[in-house]
């Protein structure tokens, strides 16, 4: 672990910042598709402008958050090159059309997305950590950065927020990778009973955890425990949640015959 | 009033955070509460990870905006008292079984939250006050506090926001909290006009006087107005609201027959 | 130019506050009556205070907005001039009874806003060029100011929020506006490639840019595109959308017959 962590120390100035903004990429392109999902607008589309919104949204959107909770003016505002692959990735967004970037979107893209939502959630860690933060502020900190862009965008679209309903254990990914990384790293900030893990072998043990849990969640449709005692008629009408290892058999499509309700 | 004063300033370094934490723990349980009301998760029910977000908007929501509104790191996140109270409330919301949950909610659970809506006024406003803000500044900053949460809530879940439509005033105890601590307080702060109490007797009257009408208005269900001129057929359909007088007849609960609409 | 320049920099100082406390009224007076339309509460009508709120959103949403990513207190909290202007713009608002308020707003009324707007723009570029921010964030700052107020009050209405539909360019004139102040005046900042125009000019020839672009987009209903592929059924059932042109010929009036869908 040492060694690995020595050898990938060379590359960190740089590296965590690209690792940053592909993540913010990445983002931007799943809001740039989501935006288009019939279930995503209500009664009037959006244009190719509001679609640029909300991949600024998903970009951005949780580390803009995460820097306003910290008091700190948010990097990806003054680092231009957040916003310049924010808009690249919104273009590529345009270009897949519809019904094809749905497919592409719920699909292939799951991995990539599964690679961001760990990520966001060791760098707000860590930025707790470095302000002083205790255990849970330091953790809601981590599920911040990767929940908050997405949780803009489905509140924008006034559809329920994925955060807060069945979604493969969205918001538990988060804590579980914040929780991790707290435990591997916090001793270099003088928590007794954590690890004292360096900045990179941290972020590879912790993000791995969270990444292999994820991918497992959304292939096995795992979900977040349901609270007690709900009655059955306002159960009834739950629709069925595919799987991504159903969704990615050959000719899987999305299904939106219906018109968007209301 | 002097002497209450004085003996009450004994406790207060520490009680002060006290009271603020058994507000937010107060809130964080009506939160839980109100994100399992079949009016407050759509087409969807939300996961136990869910409700917990619930109760961290309605717990610290509040306080968090205004903090941030004031330019500083939000004391409910850098404390870690207040997600471990908010962990509990969660907890002990999961555990009241819905329907029972709801009741306790509507009726007795109203004192306690009549409680902390005048108390985080009277923070908002003394935090204000302490940054140089003006008169209708910190008695907004004064609203922000105990109204946020709520919003955040309401809004994630998709219903109108009830600081918007009738709901007891709401926001006017808020106002009429903020504007008494204000008028009793800020001479100490330099406000030619007011008075210049010190903190414990001026919180002391600001609040009874918050808490009295709160709870008169949830008894009596008194409305802030409605504006003018409003046509009959937009007004109809309109709820009768229940006043908190009704709900505790004994035997009362609420009724939630019809399946959620939309 | 230049004389014109030399003459109203003894304008100034106070000039820019009195046109950035006349923008809040202005937005302010436009939230309130929007707050009124029937389509923008739900199922529950505002009350007086509730009118309130969404005027504060309107007039100083979008500012307080982009003071917070600038990480700085928000100037309008603290310069009790907004919230008293603002306060007065509610009131006058209440008064313009809901029809003909809603005729008002819809005609006369879209060249006040259309003023705002830019004017919004042009603030919000300026102040991320004096805190060093590079262009694409200067012109996402200038986008803010004029376009979030708006946006929290179609969000906490639950209606499409008006940047993401069809909306005559409301985003879009805000980028031009904003890219064409930042082009004229980033040079006083050191970026090369721009000109080094003073405040007063840059703001001039930005904000005629700005304001006559917007005025004939909503005379003549320029859209934003949309984005490509969209399938027949998904646009089915958009609403034809009135030009300001036909709005303002005499006797026309906003057709609400049917009542509020959901």
């Amino acid at each position: 672990m040492n060694l690995i962590g020595y050898l990938l120390a060379f590359l960190t100035p740089g590296a965590f910042l690209y690792i940053d903004l592909l993540a913010a990429a990445t983002n931007a392109l799943n809001g740039a598709l989501l935006a288009q999902r019939p279930d995503h607008y209500r009664r009037k589309y959006f244009t190719a402008i509001g679609i640029l919104v909300m991949a600024v949204f998903g970009g951005i959107g949780g580390g803009t958050t995460r820097d306003v909770l910290l008091n700190k003016v948010p990097g990806s505002w003054t680092n231009p090159w957040y916003l310049i692959l924010i808009i690249l990735a919104w273009i590529l967004g345009l270009y897949l059309a519809w019904g094809k970037g749905q497919t592409f979107r719920e699909t292939f893209y799951q991995f990539m997305t599964s690679f961001s939502l760990p990520w966001y959630a060791v760098v707000g860690v860590e930025k707790g950590l470095q302000a002083g933060w205790p255990l849970l502020g330091a953790i809601a900190l981590g599920v911040v950065g990767p929940t908050a862009g997405r949780y803009l965008i489905d509140i924008t679209s006034g559809v329920p927020a994925k955060q807060l309903v069945q979604g493969e254990w969205f918001i538990g990914t988060a804590v579980i990778t914040s929780l991790s990384f707290f435990l591997l790293r916090a001793g270099a900030f003088g928590a007794p009973w954590a690890l004292a893990l360096g900045l990179v072998p941290a972020t590879l043990i912790a993000f791995l955890i969270g990444f292999v849990f994820r991918v497992a969640a959304t292939w096995f449709d795992w979900e977040e425990p349901m609270p007690r005692g709900i009655p059955a008629w306002l159960l009834k009408g739950q629709p069925k949640r595919e799987t991504l290892k159903e969704k990615m058999q050959p000719g899987w499509e999305p299904s939106w015959e219906e018109p968007p309700q209301e």
